[in-house]
């Protein structure tokens, strides 16, 4: 690398900045993580593994709305994706129909040329739920996280293959094939994904999709073009799509043959045992007390999340004991369909103790959630109630946090000092807190902990702020000085985002003095 | 700013950097206009004015499905957002409930105990269509995209009041009051967004909504709490939510008094004018051809919205010749509820030609979409279908443009030609396109018109690329060199985002090769 002396015009600047950035990327820096796909920030997930990327959504980034947005939503690949020079234009991703009375390739435009629709649907990947588990099978331990319920917009699979004169007589099977980067020197029926789901399915209701929540489907969750296939796990709803086949048989592949099957502790996947297709009734609570922290005694409101595939929720009950005693929840919001998922929530009061929350929830033909699931080789489709508790601790010592506005439990009550000009030129002050430092301190503590997304708490363990977070550096350990700080802030670092534009000079400069106190 | 000599350390090249990037916000740049908030990219919008914040969505931004990602959505702010400082704790945000039994604050938190809801709802600005007036009212000239549909998730305010009594029994109206910054020395009842709307309605279905699309609500949308009016103009919805009383009269304010109120063109506003409450019946048409790019004859399918407050949408016709003849189009995807906005396509063939292409749509009463709407003083309320039609031309000539990938009307027929391994082994090459340029440069010029997300061409002209965008600097007339170009898709610049996350060191090696040939 050249040498820089005196930057002092504009210009030099910027080639100083030019010259830092282009470097950069070529300077070992240790442990740096990249960016996560799509707005995605990892303090809404837990990162299961970079290369296939697999992105749990942490069960306290779920909100309250029926949709996932993509930034929390989670990801499961089985392979590398695609280099994005394949997806450079996506009018012209190409998909080949086979199967049919002729064959051919129909580009995205063609396929946007065909009656579009919309539906609501989950995805889930057939792991979720893995980690609850006793015999802890291989693969990523998911707890919650591996769903999401997304707006997919798209052509039904019938109206795509009747562009081709309609699937052949003697054909059983929709058969997808995938566009992931295959590794060299595997045999690829070993790998590619590669699946087949029944032809009757295929033609009531999948479709080739290529929106997501109103955006543009991205590379990460298979854009251009994807096949879903609406109530069943994730590994059918093939990404990327290169090949729409209807067949006799399901695809020779692994991923069909053996893999991705129910099958009992230590027995080899076999076609004699269930594929991974509709998912059974699930629910689950998300709130209060997802992050792991004690929650103030008093009322509650509890909230979750309960699907069935292809047949919707009739009910949702919760219990706070485990199980023994259960009452009937609220489903809100819009029913957006049968493949949806339903948010529900249950009023409630909670004294100090230990709690487990949990949700069992009927479907609209009157299957219960299970209380157990039972263990099976991959730890694939669990769906049962208790395993899926949330084990929340209710406590008084937490109101006084609450109180400095330190809670991040949502039950912090009083507001942080403020007076606010109202729009008929009257003022008031909201209730006092009583701050422990300095108000500069105090703004600084306050920063830390809650104004940014995601906070510096997230992912920062620090003392002073009663910070616990695991993601980054310690920063009682690391000690980063002023300019680092600024520096980190203003442009981010590593998997750390810049919050330029969510913090003023003011509000730096306080979260500088607060993380810097005493040094 | 200190000189900086010999960064050849690991350690140095931190420190340039922290230096540069720390530098810079303070450094007399000229025209860098600041990053635009949550996720929004400046391709997919107008700018109509920087503070208070005014950003119109791009006609061709919109997508098939019936929700408009937070991306995308449009920005309409009356005076300047509160400060970061105010939000940064987003459940001790208290909203002052007034007008009622008993009075009092209530937070975020609290709110979240009362009885959720998700609701799908079209913001609108009032002056959405102005710039379709001839006689050019005051104020930004919005064409279609001030307008956007979204989920919002949050409790009903029948039920906030009711936590205080309910509203008292001679009030007549709800009125919310936002928590704007307001500019000193001027009378805030002349400038504070305070606005009333009946109480019946408020009780009926308004709701304190803290949840936008499955995130939380955005600081430039209001968050963490506003109000929402289902199917009433935007600027009942008021942001920021800092006082909601049960009153007796409308507010005092200019905004309520006189302000938003549709009068005649050369009177000044007062009571006795309608004031910009429910929204009639609406529809236009976003694609295809609405990036003012020709489109090649053939087959299209004619993508639209349409709304009406509270009433829902029973029908829309298509026109392809400004509204002589008139097509049934077809509403596909979910109904998400009478304030929801309604998807609709039509399938047609194009000839060469020019086209107006019109909607009209007709609500669940009957009322149907006028043809024309009367000028009034500030251009609101604009929904007459003709001034919304879609100019588009039909040209054999987009063909071979087309055929080389460089369309972006979303009909290009033949892909680039690309080898692709399938999942079961086998290897099939795509229809070939005949590339002008060698392989390299073709992928550079493909890369800059598509690649990516905002494509170089949506803000750069570039007459190697046919690209004639008006954003960014004439590239021609710029003439970057390889260096430039490599930091400002390393890292971004001014408004230009960074594209590291979107390219491969081989993509941005053919995209500065392309741009710089020849020189």
């Amino acid at each position: 690398m050249k040498s820089v002396e005196h930057p002092s015009s504009r210009r030099s600047v910027l080639k100083l900045l030019t010259m830092a950035v282009v470097t950069l990327p070529s300077v070992a820096w240790g442990v740096v993580k990249p960016l996560l796909p799509s707005g995605k920030t990892r303090a809404r997930f837990i990162e299961h593994n970079q290369r296939p990327l697999a992105l749990e959504t942490a069960r306290d980034a779920y909100g309250q709305g029926p949709i996932t947005p993509i930034s929390h939503f989670f990801v499961r690949n089985n392979l590398p994706m695609p280099q994005s020079t394949l997806v450079a234009n996506p009018d012209a991703w190409t998909v080949q129909v086979k199967g049919c009375q002729s064959e051919g390739g129909i580009t995205l435009a063609d396929l946007k040329l065909l009656p579009t629709t919309t539906v609501a649907a989950v995805l889930q990947c057939s792991g979720n739920g893995r980690a609850f588990f006793d015999h802890k099978p291989s693969g990523s331990p998911w707890s919650v996280g591996a769903a999401g319920c997304a707006l997919w917009t798209g052509v039904r699979v019938a109206d795509v293959l009747a562009q081709f004169g309609g699937a052949n007589n003697d054909a059983s099977f929709l058969t997808g094939t995938g566009g992931e980067m295959l590794p060299e020197g595997i045999d690829p029926q070993t790998v590619a994904v590669e699946r087949s789901v029944p032809l009757d399915k295929g033609l009531d209701d999948c479709l080739l999709v290529w929106e997501m929540n109103g955006e543009p489907l991205p590379l990460v969750h298979g854009g251009p073009v994807r096949l879903l296939v609406p109530g069943y796990f994730g590994v059918n709803n093939v990404k990327w799509l290169r090949t729409l086949a209807a067949t006799m048989k399901e695809s020779s592949n692994k991923i069909q043959q053996s893999g991705y099957r129910l099958r009992p502790v230590g027995k080899s996947g076999n076609v004699s045992h269930p594929s991974m297709y509709r998912m059974p009734v699930k629910s689950w609570v998300n709130s209060p007390g997802a992050d792991g922290q004690p929650i103030p005694p008093g009322r509650h409101r509890i909230f979750g999340v309960a699907f069935a595939g292809e047949r919707g929720i009739e009910s949702v009950e919760v219990s706070l004991d485990g199980g023994s005693n259960w009452r009937q929840a609220m489903l809100y919001g819009p029913d957006l369909g049968a493949n949806a998922w339903r948010t529900f929530s249950l009023d409630t009061e909670l004294d100090n103790g230990e709690y487990l929350l949990v949700s069992r929830a009927t479907d609209k033909t009157g299957a219960q959630q299970p209380a157990d699931f039972p263990a099976n080789q991959r730890g694939y489709g669990h769906n049962g109630w208790r395993d899926h508790g949330l084990s929340v601790a209710v406590s008084d010592n937490t109101l006084a946090e609450a109180r400095l506005g330190e809670s991040n439990s949502g039950v912090a009550r009083l507001t942080a000092t403020e007076t606010v000009a109202t729009g008929a030129g009257a003022t008031y002050t909201a209730k006092e807190a009583k701050p422990r430092h300095s108000e500069h301190a105090s703004l600084g503590r306050q920063l830390f902990n809650h104004a940014t997304q995601p906070s510096c708490a997230t992912c920062h363990s620090l003392d002073a702020a009663g910070a616990k977070g695991v993601i980054g550096p310690k920063l009682d350990k690391l000690k980063p000085d002023a300019q680092r700080i600024r520096a980190a802030l203003a442009q981010g670092v590593g998997a750390m985002p810049s919050y330029a534009e969510q913090l003023s000079d003011n509000e730096v400069s306080a979260l500088v003095d607060f993380i810097t106190q005493g040094r």
